[in-house]
């Protein structure tokens, strides 16, 4: 004869366990699944850990977490947002969990904020499980479209956007098309004058991934490029990159410091130093990325 | 009737997890297990792993490993190094699997350089399976010192030392005596004037311990301690401090470029603009340093 439940006072040790390259894997203590969908695009997935709070998983693959969410998002929007001297007009490729959109609109600046996202589970699921990410979803400023972020592209007019953010997936299954030198030249063509893009580019540990190609992709496009770097337990190997490409701006010689005071006072991972700090590049990272980023 | 193993061409799936804190787990796939030994103060195993080469684990916790060993040992001997005019004499306290005097051997200005490992067996497991790092305990500049270290400072003489490392495992078991301020106070002693401390001190994302009260105990000793950070793949969360103490030394301001030049070009790691920028500390680091190191 089975207990019932209500005598057993052992819940289900649960992990979630991503594993990555085969080699290495990153786990957290799983208090409850909160969410499964299977979208047109992907598995969509969000959890309730017992150290990293509210998680979301697309195919599997950590998203991001209320834990350490702001490393991300910080870095790909103040970097590029503080160098520009006056952004306008933002367009966000992917990021449909909000929380890009939430930093970019912190700057009063910004009079418009257009985020592209392919997977419309993936809004829903950051509108119902993540409202410090919603936030940046409903923001009055920002103005959210459901779509290919390639086709987006293609279409806009050129010279609109003053910063293009590339806030995508891993380079296979829905975020191939976004790493590709084709596609980022048409991202510099709907760019004004003195415009930056801002991509992940995935771990400086990678070696499932050829980062030399990554960042190859915006160096077709762009003139100059270069590697930022910085720390995010829940992605693998718990270190990660992104890439600041323009014509002709430098990633941190010209910050505007007034703004950058205002933003870093209330933010969790950002500060000038940091933003400075974080294009010193490892020894094996300046190996892999040689001749393709200024500061390798 | 069972099968021969012959006939089996499916090896077991192992896998390594260190689950820390009990909310996040990292894994290794391993190859083989080579050694486990139950040593008088801890048990050491070592496993070849599918990503990472050979692995050294103490109770079960990471220590070091082929792929990721040479951050934290770059790291924690060419700062102090570095910006210390003239090492002369420099102590290792911990560290026995000589990848610390490894490096600091590297700078032909060191005349000496002591290690004192408590466990006898961490430096025989170093000598058998991990020889890039015993590299450093055969060196003829190295002493090397079965003790205790706490032992070891008490009894050394004033003002002997430019330099002391302490390459510590985390403050509970055999480590614990290595975190405290009497323990630093000692250091003090031993050091000549100018000397400096490098003293390994957690992962920034850490809440299992106390940061603040670990960087304390420095401060209980020295004028001045900063915070540095960097990025170790196999450490919990991925991302690890060292603290910089010392009296009258700054942790950037007057590096040796001409040496450090030389360092920089052998080092997969360490390189000046790393060196600055270590000290960069994220906002959530600052917080919980506040008013106690320098650079927070």
């Amino acid at each position: 004869m089975l207990e019932s439940d209500s005598d057993n006072n052992s819940p289900l040790d649960l992990w979630y366990q991503e594993r990555h390259n085969d080699e290495v894997s990153f786990g957290l203590h799983v208090k409850k699944v909160l969410h499964s969908s299977q979208s047109p695009f992907q598995r969509v997935d969000v959890f309730e850990s017992t150290g990293f709070g509210r998680v979301l998983t697309l195919d599997g693959l950590m998203m991001c977490s209320d834990r350490d969410e702001f490393v991300y998002h910080e870095m790909i929007s103040h970097v590029p947002l503080l160098v520009h001297p006056n952004p306008k007009r933002v367009l966000v490729i992917g990021g449909g969990d909000g929380g890009t959109l939430r930093e970019v609109l912190r700057h009063d600046c910004v009079e418009e904020a257009v985020l592209c996202e392919i997977d419309g589970e993936v809004v829903e699921a950051a509108r119902q499980f993540f409202p410090a990410l919603a936030f940046g979803l409903n923001h009055p400023r920002a103005k959210v479209h459901i779509g290919d972020g390639v086709e987006f592209v293609k279409k806009s007019a050129a010279g609109v956007f003053d910063i293009v953010i590339v806030d995508s997936t891993d380079p296979i299954g829905p975020g191939v098309g976004l790493f590709s030198g084709e596609f980022y030249r048409e991202v510099k063509r709907i760019l004004a004058p003195g415009g930056i893009v801002m991509a992940q580019c995935e771990s400086p540990w990678e070696n499932k991934f050829d980062l030399a190609k990554v960042y190859g992709n915006l160096k077709d496009a762009f003139t100059s490029v270069y590697s930022m770097v910085g720390s995010i337990p829940s992605y693998p190997y718990g270190f990660w990159s992104w890439g600041f490409a323009s014509d002709n701006q430098h990633p941190f010689h010209k910050i505007d410091l007034e703004r950058a005071r205002a933003i870093e006072k209330a933010s969790k991972y950002y500060n000038v130093d940091i933003h400075r700090g974080a294009f010193a590049l490892p020894n094996f990272l300046r190996q892999k990325l040689a001749n393709v980023v200024e500061n390798a």
